[in-house]
């Protein structure tokens, strides 16, 4: 079945594309078969994270960005273009709250754009987990282009904005200075830094502060920052630190008007740019082994506890449990009970 | 050594205190062997979490909630008062841009207070783990009340409010509309909600936002969030999932002026509501048990990640991860070859 589903997914069937695409995000047998036939032919997309704040337009200049890749102007071929929009992420509300998502609806029928949007996961990793499947699926399935749009809010983005290989940071004019500090963050994973609505009263203000933050995270972050860790840096197994690899790279901090497509065409031209760059210095290559490695150890990790879940006597967990809530031992102890145990059987 | 610094912790001594503190921090085996002894004596104290966002003022609330329960005006006995600050947290920044943290020179001197600033740890649950083991040597010490004092600004910052019996959520006018709407999921786990900066223009949009979205999320999280997670629910390895704790508990909104120590009588009263609440109903013990066997899980994934890594055959992790980098294996496939092997060992 997953080989049939393959094939017809490689013939371009979008209802196939589709299918795999839930198996995989749902991480089911037949999913991890697709995945395992599909990702020998996955690696060649760009992926490209956009990411920020509800109320900065990200839906709208995702629009456009991808109108730009697939009727581009300087008479350069087409690409492909996949969407994946991540449903905002509050860890709670589960997108209710902002549901009101802007559809987009100029690509709709376009038969070399493909739009998927996520729910979120309930589990934190989970959704990054499975947005990395669907790019890949994407990726094998041709895609050249691969847009994943996220609500920059918290660490669960900053994973996915992870998998990219160029960032876009979305702000806006009048989101009010108190939070640009929350949003320190963020920028630091910034290729491409973008204030959109630049037809706002503000944008003058926005464009003085995001520079100036943009200049103390791309300087101060190796001097001031001994034990942190940065934007790309990702402690590994093996035991040493891939290093940050937004050095060499100058974010741009462009405007636009998504509403009016003003300004676009600058955006797709640095996000060349910033491709360009990746290839010439090698990092492009180690950007993919940083996600891919993330991915493994990640992946890795839930396995090796559901196998030692599996082989746990029963009652056991319960008893240790019920010891612990009594403050009879404590949790490193009763750590050393369920390992001891587990080793002598 | 351990035993020593236990007992002198134990007397009251403040210095062997906060030795203890830095090794329970660091997850040292003497931290480690220092929490075994003193684990049994925690469990008595109420843990309060104070979050919000940069600006809402709550380090200067934290010290006037301090003060109110070191100096009660209806007569009760002075409490001891731990407070636990938690620096901007960031992902990447390690707190570099947020560095001005006001000092609580008020309490400084007072025998009954001990405050504790932690760094922020780059990977991500290890601050969780730290002020957990934080929180318990403190709750161990003697001292009554815990203010654990978090920016909230991510899933981090949850996981940290996850601990408390009491999670205060900070609010001030003027921090814009559009976040109200990253917000919703931290106002979710607020069992206290307060607005600080009262004295503000702007305090009845802000109160009138903040009920709107505290109906949403008190009313609307079981039926409009199927596969979401809930405040306090957490996938335990038992398979049953905690209920949602607070149910019953209406959370109240109250201003405050914490600057000139305006409504803090009122905090200190919720505060202790709150607590005869969690009493009566059983959610005191069951928040205990919730926040006790994340701790354990937490501790124990990362052990038997370590105990399978260091079981390893030497390369060749780096010879499936470079097959890995080449499309020749599947993330799923090199999971698979490297438990095998493992099994075979």
């Amino acid at each position: 079945l997953a080989n049939d589903l393959v094939k017809a997914v490689l013939a371009g069937e979008r209802l196939a594309l589709a299918r795999v695409l839930t198996q995989a995000e749902n991480d089911t047998p037949a999913g991890r078969a697709a995945l395992d036939d599909l990702f020998p032919l996955a690696g060649k997309a760009h992926l490209i994270g956009i990411t920020g704040a509800p109320g900065t337009g990200k839906s709208t200049l995702v629009n456009q960005i991808a109108r730009c890749f697939r009727h581009p102007d300087n008479g350069a071929p087409p690409r492909r273009v996949g969407i994946i929009a991540v449903d905002p992420t509050s860890p709670f509300t589960g997108g209710a709250i902002l549901g009101d998502r802007v559809r987009m609806r100029d690509l709709a029928g376009d038969p070399g754009v493909f739009i998927r949007s996520m729910a979120t996961r309930g589990a934190l990793g989970g959704l990054a987990r499975a947005t990395s499947s669907i790019a890949q699926v994407l990726d094998a399935a041709g895609y050249d282009v691969i847009l994943i749009e996220t609500v920059g809010a918290g660490q669960q983005e900053v994973e996915i904005a992870r998998l990219a290989h160029t960032t876009i940071v979305v702000e806006a004019p009048g989101l009010g200075d108190d939070i640009q500090a929350i949003k320190a963050g963020i920028l630091e994973i910034a290729d491409i830094l973008l204030i959109n609505k630049a037809d706002r009263p503000g944008v003058e203000n926005t464009e003085r502060s995001l520079r100036s933050i943009l200049e103390l995270a791309h300087t101060g972050r190796h001097s001031s920052n001994p034990c942190g860790v940065n934007s790309r840096s990702h402690r590994l197994l093996s035991g040493f630190t891939m290093p940050d690899q937004n050095e060499g790279w100058t974010p741009p901090l462009l405007r636009t008007i998504a509403t009016q497509a003003i300004g676009i065409g600058d955006v797709v031209l640095s996000i060349s740019d910033h491709r360009q760059y990746l290839e010439d210095s090698g990092e492009w290559l180690q950007r993919d082994h940083t996600r891919l490695q993330a991915e493994l150890e990640d992946r890795l990790h839930a396995t090796l506890v559901d196998q030692w879940n599996a082989q746990l006597p029963e009652g056991l967990y319960n008893a240790i449990l019920a010891r612990l809530f009594d403050h009879q031992c404590s949790p490193n102890q009763a750590i050393a009970e369920l390992l001891q145990i587990k080793e002598k059987a």
